[in-house]
């Protein structure tokens, strides 16, 4: 037997097993697993390594328009980059449908932006803003069956929000096509109501970002899209959960027996509203939506990833530069929190954090951090040759040095912005090879691959998505 | 020492107490309780039976417009004359604002068409259908002030729901004002939804009133309720509450330390959606929202009401007639259980089920009848000089055979619907005498004052209506 | 209409009402209710007063051997007089039977220790400690007949635990009788199985009492005590409170649709473990069990009496001197927290704790500690007579200053004990006039009843013990 | 490459992954996965099949003496080969102390019946009857050491049931040794209780077996053991749960944060107490405890296997023939169902049943198929080597014909006892092929393998007993 390439001597993890095990890789796939296998014409040796499935980030926002003249601070090309060496080999991130524009078009824009650009793999999700006829009736359900399986809704900011009727019909249309729902779940009249006091009262630092963001907001929206998923019989994921009264509406839905899944994020486990409270503007850094809470919170969404209520850890990656007038301290945000841009970077430091808080703190075990990271994403999102290491998948592969430590830090990172919201947090366990499709990309911590590696991913239906009907 | 009326030989209860006294009435107040208490002008012998205060119905419907020709079956000169046969002595009728009409006016009308007509006391909860700056910013503080100190809004209803923003509003109102917010909460988009999806599928009987309004319906919308008036901190009364999910918001919403206070009513105790399930159009006899549930929604309420997660049982008396164009069977509601009057007659026979289902049956206490029937309603509406049989209080008073066996009929009831939907049910125990402010108005079961005995209620506000702020 | 005493001008409440009426008293007995009620012998002016059925406190411990010649610092003479200084009409001690003395026998010793020597009433529950055939198939239930209709067992301490067996075997007597079951709820093993590990670490201070008691030994014993009650089907009540846990236990079991009911202390409400934190010994002063909790178990307790959860608060009163070789500083509890005699007094200070902390600072309502105070325990444990202000009650009345500001200190208190563990804590609201049966015991804070007043209750059964089975 | 053996052209799955490859065995072991892999010895076609991990079961009775001249149908030889047929390839019986006897005589004792014997590989768990100082102080700790990692202990059954400072010293040994605590959870005391009652009024037909452990009894039991656990702070495993109750036991410990871990049989799928209301005594074919339960509560477990609040599935096989004297029909069974020997078989039919309700039906996928029925077992109780497809594992597998329809009759059965419970249920997927370290025992349903192939297992710790402790 012979290989494209070998990864020799490293111990392998999957969402089940751990075990030592050599890899071969043909054509960009794994074509055998075993000790002893033969000759290859590559080999990288893994020894006292971690080999596990390459992260999938399944809820990333790059190069988005975000209106007033901000810009993103990551294009393909940079966000790609830096997921690489967080260790993942695949991303996806939202292909956003503005008002009047019909999805196609707003796909080939998208398209436009990633193609040739990336380091790792990229699927789409879709997010629906207009759910016209148009859309629901013919664009959608096609795009469905192009393998664009899955569509985020808003429930809050302003083009974005989609009424209760419209969540029911967008739901409808899911349930006749197999696609599953993604909620950004907060309640926009709310948020609107308490910012406007807030504004009134002249509290119009960062810091208020969060009170006018309360956890019954977000508490609200959670019930009622499950509710609304429910009366649909659809199921459902609430992503970038922040606390522990969101977390508890998900798993009453699944104590009525709904398929009612959970995301969270590296900003829920490790940042708090304390963070926001900067001098001057510098609390800009940590604005994002749902904004981080207290640590009890964070204890919280421990205990769901622990204990499968989150079957998902994602980034939200969402980058801004700070302190530049098209970012985070753009002229609009000095007079209210309301106009500082929503969203915080995180692609490249989501799968360290969980990794040392997580597994090198025996918080979770390795199995469940390769759930976490990669399996359940696949799953999920139909990336059925995705998110695991086994006969026939994809080389898609991280190798990490559970040893190695690492203060985080903006200089060591490779995305956009100016600064990284995880400055100085101490990590544990470090990702140092990032092989996609059986061709490195970071080897040893350092750049090897091209873009143009990185390729588009077309996927199957979730195989979560199942109605909640029983036998 | 003498008296105006003199009420002896009975048992009396109240709230916390049952114990054998005379009640001596001066100026219709009850001025003394005792033994042996003297002379009176008149005597009512009471022996055998129960002395009740008289029953207070905070939720009744009377000379509504109700659109499309549709006719309310009752004016205030036959509901409060059905009240009267059915135990109570006062009853808080909707002043049902119309969008384009101000609150002023319309109280105005509703007044005028009470004025003389009534056997009982009446007192008006306001409806908001128009929160805008003019009813918010000035009528309401100002009728709040002026005695109507509760109002009511709806999620749901043409013309009527609110959205979230306008309930945030209100709900602001309230906070500042110390008025109290009766919330209909059932989610009108969801509602459209299914009726809309029903009536695509051919399923347009009145049994499909039922399905077009499941659970999840009223329970969103209850949960979304109490997060609005946690995120305001104002207290807030979810009414007409039928099934064991959304009682269960309440009672979470209480344990989280919030002032959430809850209804049920008879249709809820007795009904199933089965009764629905009529042939021809029989079934609209029971359409009324939300919908009858099941027998195992029913013994929830009956918990709620047991354990005080039920403060309020009202009837939601809505009356309209069946066999009638201009009711039940208008012509529109033969095409589709949409256009079928919706709200159930009910003021006559609230206590007499209560009673029987309840204290002959050995559910609940006779003093948790009082405070279920009479004392709840006034401290929750401040109806201060109501709802107990104490000293200096208005002499209003049930007296209640607790022997009697009676079939509920049609032919036994004073309301203006040609049907009752509780047509049949036997109860055991029924009021015979009651007394307005010292005035029998019925006495052994017999008409015996007149129109116009009844007066209107100036209120004081709510004793529950105090934000959750703690000491 | 004349009487024997009047008490004029007061503001009366019940558990329902509020209302300003004279009272007037004939034969110990409340004849009439009213203003301007006529001429009588005495009167009281209670004018800016309110006027409250007198206080219950339905579990004290007075004049019980202790074992090891420790003894309880109040006889009935005692701690009837301290009862009263606190507000208190009847108080309810344990006839406590020691293993090898039958019942009768039991009870004759405590009425000839309380005999002629009490300012109150009294009433005696048992404790079954030798749950015989002798105990169970004759004694008790001739002692239920003569009107002995409540027991309470033990699950914890030496010669007092009861096992599994012995619990069913008492309560199956309680449903066949018709008696009320009271459960000290600690789980016996795990104690002494934490207080050998604390002792053989050397962790002997007073302290270490609360860690070899945590909530989970009480939570524990809490659902085993409800759920042999469900298997009997027999009403229960869980004494003494300290902790959510506990408190939820209670609740899940209400949800059941159980007859449980709870009891909590102002030990629970206003102490915390920190408390038993003292230098030298003087943690002992607040060893009681179960132990004081934190400040959030504190916040739990409030909720379960606000929201019902707890019908009944009693003080526990369980008196020693502190710095006496009989009492708390006996030299083997020196040696070990174990050796610390369990209980702290409060018959003087439960109700000016619950008025202050809940009445005057807004926590519940004058009904509600009225309810808490008095009316709950009578309708609990079966004294038909007591516990309201109503025609043909006892005239068992306290007479309260709401404006009346006191430091509680041991220098004002009436109790055997050389200490108060209340000491330093501000009230608002203290009782001034104490009246059993239509005498007056103690009036503007002097003594002017004698011993001897105060005489034996004979009960009728329980209101609320029905088992479960429903209608 | 070559092997000698090699598992060719079937659909491989683990807990985490279902993918197509070839397995290649050497030595017992699994060398390598991969299409294309080369030579081997043996080929096994397992085109159009499932290559499953082999079964473990963890929960197993096999040849234990059971008193009162009463014989277990099944000796090793017997009950492994059973397994074998049924797709397992460990089981794990119990070694079951016996008061008086020294752990280390009563394993000898198991391990001279099993050795030689077993056509499968055996683990033993130890049941700890007698905690004294010997067994806790010495022979407990050595024998964890030595790998026995794992034992059971019983809260009922007369000569077994420790009570509560046993478990809290057995638990307590278990926290310093590393071991896993296994829980048989129903109230002792209140079975007798109730066993007594029935008896005397005549109900004792193997039904009532039933009705003498009702849910509360177990739920007791658990939530007893949990909070023991707690005190204790150790992992532990409830097993055999029945019902929704206990389950939520086991769930609520969780969401305190607790290591408690649930395991259910398929008798708490498929059966019901309805099953034990057989005519004459065919009943008793059916006592097991807990007993089988109705319908809402199989839902509940599957709920619970669904949801992960039960990672283990096992058969409690417990062999005793039918029509026996030495059996279910011995002369004091017909007296009383007390004497009808407690326990069924099933280790043949677990996976079949949980294959074709689960998987066929679609409650649960394929990968949670192989984590309920060998993963799980295999971390669970420290089987390093076992539980999966993965290099370097024992080359334990079991070929599954997914589409095979079968109607379960103890005619195809390979166990000792003369019935099987499960007659007459029809299911769809059945193990063909059993292969145990690389040797197949069963295959295409024919006995390959002789008896001592298989061997003894001596085990790690768990990999779940870390006490909870937080980092």
């Amino acid at each position: 037997m012979s290989f494209d390439l070998l990864i020799k001597g490293g111990v392998v993890a999957t969402a089940s097993d751990v075990f030592r095990a050599d890899i071969g890789v043909r054509d960009g796939v794994i074509a055998a697993l075993g000790l002893d296998l033969g000759a290859a014409d590559e080999v990288i040796d893994a020894s006292g390594k971690l080999v596990l499935p390459g992260g999938i980030d399944s809820h990333v926002h790059i190069a988005q328009p975000s209106g007033d003249g901000i810009v993103m601070a990551d294009d393909f090309e940079s966000a790609t980059r830096s997921a690489a060496f967080g260790g993942n080999t695949t991303v996806m991130p939202f292909c956003m449908q503005e008002r009047g524009t019909p999805l196609r078009a707003t796909l080939a824009d998208y398209h436009a932006k990633a193609d040739g650009e990336c380091f790792v793999d990229v699927s789409f999700h879709l997010v629906i803003s207009e759910p016209n006829a148009q859309t629901l009736g013919q664009d959608l359900p096609a795009l469905i069956e192009d393998g664009y399986t899955s569509f985020k809704v808003f429930m809050t900011y302003e083009g974005l929000a989609l009424d209760d009727m419209e969540m029911l019909e967008v739901m409808s249309t899911a349930r006749e096509t197999g696609a599953l729902v993604m909620v950004h779940a907060e309640n926009y009249d709310a948020i609107r109501f308490l910012a406007d006091r807030l504004e009134r009262a002249g509290k119009t630092a960062p810091f208020f970002h969060g009170p006018s963001r309360p956890i019954p907001v977000e508490r609200e929206a959670t019930h009622r899209a499950i509710s609304l998923a429910e009366i649909v019989d659809v199921p459902v994921v609430i992503v970038h959960v922040s606390n522990r009264e969101a977390m508890e509406e998900i798993a009453r839905a699944r104590r009525r027996g709904l398929k009612v899944y959970g995301e969270t994020c590296p900003q829920y486990l490790v940042l708090t509203e304390k963070d926001m409270d900067g001098l001057n503007m510098e609390g800009a850094k940590y604005v994002c939506s749902p904004p981080p809470r207290d640590e009890a919170h964070q204890q919280a969404c421990w205990e769901g990833l622990e204990q499968g209520i989150f079957d998902l850890f994602s980034s939200d990656h969402c980058p801004f530069r700070y302190d530049d007038p098209k970012g985070k301290l753009n002229p609009k945000a000095r007079t209210s929190f309301r106009w500082v841009p929503n969203g915080i970077p995180g692609v490249e430091t989501r799968l360290p954090i969980l990794f040392s808080e997580g597994v090198s703190k025996g918080r979770i075990t390795l199995q469940q951090f390769v759930a976490l990271s990669a399996s359940n994403h696949a799953r999920m999102y139909g990336l059925t040759r995705k998110g695991s290491i086994a006969i026939g998948m994809d080389a898609d592969i991280a190798i990490w040095d559970p040893e190695r430590e690492v203060v985080i830090s903006q200089s060591l990172l490779h995305h956009g912005p100016d600064y990284t919201p995880y400055e100085g947090i101490p990590v544990k366990g470090w990702p140092v090879t990032t092989i996609v499709r059986g061709k490195p990309i970071v080897r040893d911590g350092a750049l090897v691959g091209a873009k143009g590696q990185g390729g588009y991913v077309v996927r199957e239906r979730s195989a979560y998505a199942r109605p909640k009907t029983r036998p």
